[in-house]
């Protein structure tokens, strides 16, 4: 017996439901289930049980669900919560497969209810019966009907039946969802809401329908998790079989409550640390509900270019220029189309602007052969990964809609697998139809280009697939090990993780000093080695650029005086004498050790873009070189790496492989490293690397 | 005969309405309007012009607008391109009001529209005559039902009658607009589209809105003015009579072309000036037309906070999260409750949250009272500025929404004038009735918290009125002389002008400097002055940090030699002496005369921000203090004049006078001044003032 081992399956398409609380009120939590799956058709076998037998809602009840005569699949509880735990218990005893516990009043109460819920949690742990809630809306089969949700909203009609998967840790969001959905004739397939999660969470879900045939959109709303790894797993799992995930995670206004010791720690606020996951595994996050659905159902005609190029045919001018706007926002290029397209296009329509945005004037309308040789043309040699066809109002034109009906039912006959979306207005049976053909008919333009870019993005992450290549450990790399290290000390340690530190060495003399510098070369810096002196320049505990023997031996006295004079008692390990490194452009790594998520690396560039932009950027450890990249992207001021004040264009490739490579010794002693800073990491130009220049490791406390 | 000086009250409210090229077939342009106004019961005189005479859809037709034997109000003209200037010509000999112009084949098409166009702009100037278009979709009372385009949509229906006037430069942009207003059931009053604007144009419009009473909110849509003035007069207007604006502004991502020749014009794209100027102004931009309506709906309803403290009340946790996160996305603040109004609700509701989001939890819904009892509590003691309900999928429910309706009405009669926000779906009669209370009913929450920002937004532009007053100029201010001016005549016009400049003196001698830095005291700094050397330090001819009479004196001579032997045949002016200012912010502020919108003032951070992060902002001259404080609150760097790595906060309000300062000295000398940079501008520490250290005049060629 594994700890939470049990499939999803029985859940989630189950053969077999009991209710416990079974009830002939349509109005209660135990009467609505049974009312909506007798109303739904659902072919499985329904089991009520009460404590009173006899029969409820025209079906034999059974006291205790241990008296059903075969294994239930899924077992829906609704009794209040003193009651929960027995019920449940009952349900383990019985072999009962999956159970959904409605009530409310477990650890989202008080202390009692906090009591209750690691009870359940202890049952979930030692045995195979999965429990989904307490406190939740329960769960929804769309095309079975099978119904383990009291959830009110079936009165109004079912769901239609589609690709999409709805999960919700919110019982409320989740509900208001499928509400949205079904008004908006968008086809779901599996709904869940997961409520406190003592045992099946958002994760587990995601993962069942990366392996569900019939799931190819996931549409998830979350607040948290504890266990990301997992989460990563399974949105790593959906990207591998080309499911995309659209992700309303909430919680962004509130500042990570991380434990902060180290510089990187008080960047990384909780929410960044999300947002880098998602982009990492190529999950789009979406911000309302609205953004969602029309993301999801953008998703659900699996059309997904990998590269940007967006082609816009429009009757308005206007529309043309905002629609360009919109693009560009969203990060896609409204390439000029081909000369001999151009020419095309012009040779059919004389007045309509050629170039891209294609504005056909509203003269396209009145001749409906242009418009569809216009269409062809675009599809032909427009170089365009997507086309977007703004028709406006037209949808409430009778007689034009069946004209357009003809022209796209035609295009979309040769053109089987381009990537088209139409912007108008659109009456219910017209749009069923034009989606039936695959167009994708979103009402406002730039919702329609909104969707088109979350398109490209699923695109280029499935064309992307797992984590990439992980550049290896050198075969001397090393834990560093659990206590205070010196600068010196994460210098060399991180050298041998396969970074590119400055060397330094410890001198104890001046005539040490004298010879390290003239081993590495003039200038040097030299700089107290001590334990117990923090702000080293404070004291006088810093000499830069020191160019001769002379002025080496000089240094090292003046820092030991005043050392003495400032830091009596401190313990001395030495002068660290090193190169003096200048120019290139100063770049912040870090590492630090999130309590939920483990290793997270950080990039910024130095100075202001740190202290005062918070310009920064994270990445889950490890990551490959093409994450790095782009990250390093991410910035906003990516464009001092390019080379500003007439300076060369920096390294760019040696700072991505110093990221991937610091992301990989993390992840390999992530039980060890507290942070790691390395400030500054100087890249320099093009083709001459990077260096750090000073690093600090802070180890776990054992 | 003043050029365009007509009234535009016979074009949006005409009594007697022509239409030349009348029809009797419905589909032509000329048939069209005449059935438009029959059927909308249009209840002014409708005189069909055609030159065949006769009956036209059960009317007398006239052969030509001159025989119509009344002053026409508004005439349409639906005729062929080269019929058109003719008929324009017969409607000013007949007195006509205002002429609306369908027609297409002008300035858009090719060199023959050009000079028709040409023709009419001329017929324009010499006439009271207005002329709307050529080429545009015209113009509807919504009210009234009068007709002034062929825009096919009314066989759907008529718009609602409401106080919102919809104006667009583009014809099929408008008419998406209206339709979409329409469906919406949203009250409109004027609409107008106004083409290639020989006459009328969008600023024209919101000026005629501003002052019509029947207009509460302008909606517009435009891609560009050759006429800023007169858009900002409309605007000031606008707002001085508390009316709304909701701008749709296209062609953000046409990078300005500006003719750069300084720093400051080079980062002035077009935009970002239509950006300063929309801000300045309390006009609300929007980004899509979804947008639009939903913002101008909300205005539609006439309340509009000038705080931005928003109180939350949802039903769902996870709601409150969410709306958290965009309501600081949109600058709302979501302010923990007064601890008595806690105590309150807490005594309600034992189980909800009730910090602010104040969550519920669906049980609320169970139990009226206690709903009513919340919102009052929210209402009268939660010092919040609107009130979000967010109430789910609760409009489906018939049962629910009687009692929703009840409580909603009560609350309603007690707080007449709270702004309140519902976030719910819901059915067309119940919004329409919470909306007759004032209500707002806006389903996505995300959408209503854009919608109250925006509110906010009109409310404090409402509170703050005019431009406010403007810090005088000096009574020795003068205009700068139109010819190079070095940088110590720049330095001493703008000292002259107000700003606070480092004093300067011309040595020509090394006897001179020493006096010139012994009265300004030491250090000082010493710099070639030479219309003719450009980079200065390059060829030796700076000298920085001196501090000694005796370094002025070699100062002077290595200055001189320097040029005598890298800048041969140079004019020299002489050597610059001025002290050396060190410490402080580095800021630029700059002054670009764009050639539509006159005098820009720019602000930015100095270094990095600008160069690297183009962190800069615009406003257009003049502007008042308060504007310049805004002005400075919007660059990313802002934090850099908070005091950043322990220094002390910047003397920010010495900032902001400079800039307000400059920006009268620009707009009295616009005429002369082609561009001002000040860089760097020293931002010194609170109470310390600020100070520029080097300036650049540039004036226009004669």
């Amino acid at each position: 017996m594994t700890p939470q081992s049990g499939s999803l399956a029985p859940l989630f398409d189950p053969k077999t439901v009991a209710i416990i609380g079974a009830s002939d009120n349509m109005l209660k939590f135990g009467g609505r289930p049974i009312r909506f799956m007798r109303e739904g058709n659902y072919t499985g076998t329904v089991y009520p049980v009460n404590p009173k037998g006899g029969m409820i809602q025209g079906l034999q009840a059974y006291k205790n669900i241990r008296d059903v005569p075969e294994t239930v699949d899924m077992c829906v509880v609704t009794v209040p919560a003193p009651l929960v735990v027995a019920a449940v218990k009952d349900c383990v005893e019985a072999g009962v497969r999956s159970v959904v516990i409605f009530s409310s009043g477990f650890s989202e109460v008080d202390e009692q209810g906090v009591q209750w819920q690691a009870e359940l949690d202890a049952i979930a742990k030692n045995s195979d019966t999965r429990l989904v809630g307490p406190n939740c809306m329960g769960v929804l089969n769309a095309a079975s009907h099978a119904v383990g949700t009291f959830a009110s909203s079936f009165e109004r009609g079912w769901p239609k039946v589609g690709p999409i998967s709805i999960l919700s840790q919110s019982g409320a969001v989740g509900g208001h969802i499928m509400v949205l959905a079904r008004e908006r004739g968008i086809g779901i397939r599996n709904w869940i809401t997961t409520g406190n999660e003592v045992d099946v969470d958002v994760a587990d879900c995601i993962a069942y329908c990366a392996e569900d045939p019939d799931t190819k959109v996931i549409a998830a709303y979350m607040e948290g998790t504890k266990k990301p790894e997992k989460l990563m797993q399974a949105f790593a799992a959906a990207r591998a079989n080309g499911k995309a995930i659209v992700m309303m995670k909430v919680g962004a206004s509130e500042v990570g409550a991380v434990a902060a010791n180290s510089h990187t720690a008080s960047l990384a606020g909780a929410d960044a640390i999300y947002d880098a996951m998602f982009r990492q595994y190529g999950v789009c996050r979406v911000y309302s509900m609205d953004e969602m659905l029309d993301v999801a159902a953008a998703a659900a005609a699996g059309q997904f270019p990998n590269r940007n190029r967006l082609g816009i045919v429009t009757i308005s001018g206007g529309i043309g220029v905002l629609t360009s706007d919109i693009a560009a926002l969203h990060g896609l290029e409204v390439p000029e189309l081909p000369e001999k397209t151009q020419k095309t296009l012009k040779a059919l329509m004389p007045l309509a602007a050629v170039r891209n945005p294609v504005d056909t004037t509203a003269q396209m309308l009145n001749d409906m052969p242009v418009f569809e040789e216009s269409l062809r043309t675009m599809l032909r040699d427009g170089d365009c990964d997507a086309i977007l066809v703004f028709l406006s109002t037209i949808g409430f034109s009778e007689r034009m809609m069946v004209q357009i009906r003809e022209v796209l039912e035609r295009v979309r006959a040769d053109f089987p697998d381009e990537l088209m979306i139409l912007s108008m207005v659109s009456l219910p049976a017209d749009r069923e139809y034009l989606e039936s053909l695959k167009y994708l008919v979103i009402e406002d333009p730039n919702r329609a280009i909104r969707a088109i870019a979350a398109l490209v993005g699923f695109g280029r992450s499935f064309v992307k697939g797992g984590t990439g290549k992980l550049p290896p450990l050198p075969a001397d790399a090393i834990a560093p090990p659990r206590r205070a290290l010196s600068e010196l000390e994460a210098g060399e340690i991180l050298a041998k993780a396969g970074l590119p530190m400055a060397p330094g060495r410890l001198a104890n003399s001046a005539d040490d000093a004298a010879r390290a510098a003239m081993e590495m070369g003039y200038p040097v810096v030299m700089k107290i080695a001590s334990p117990d002196i923090q702000h080293k320049s404070d004291i006088g505990g810093v000499k830069l650029n020191l160019q001769s023997v002379d002025e080496v031996r000089a240094g090292y006295q003046a820092i030991m005086a005043a050392v003495g004079q400032h830091a009596k008692g401190a313990a001395i390990d030495g002068v660290l004498v090193a190169p003096m490194i200048s120019g290139g452009v100063e770049t912040i790594l870090g590492v630090h050790r999130d309590p939920v998520f483990g290793p997270v690396v950080l990039f910024g560039l130095g100075g202001i873009f740190v202290e005062v932009l918070k310009d920064v950027t994270f990445r889950i450890a490890p990551f490959d070189l093409e994450e790095a990249h782009r990250m390093i992207d991410e910035v906003r001021g990516r464009a001092m790496l390019d080379g500003v004040r007439g300076q060369a264009p920096s390294d760019v490739d040696a700072l991505a492989q110093a990221l991937s490579q610091l992301s990989v010794y993390a992840a390999a002693h992530a039980d060890v490293i507290e942070s790691i800073d390395i400030n500054p990491f100087l890249v320099k130009a093009k083709g001459d690397g990077a260096i750090a220049v000073d690093a600090l490791i802070l180890t776990q406390e054992t």
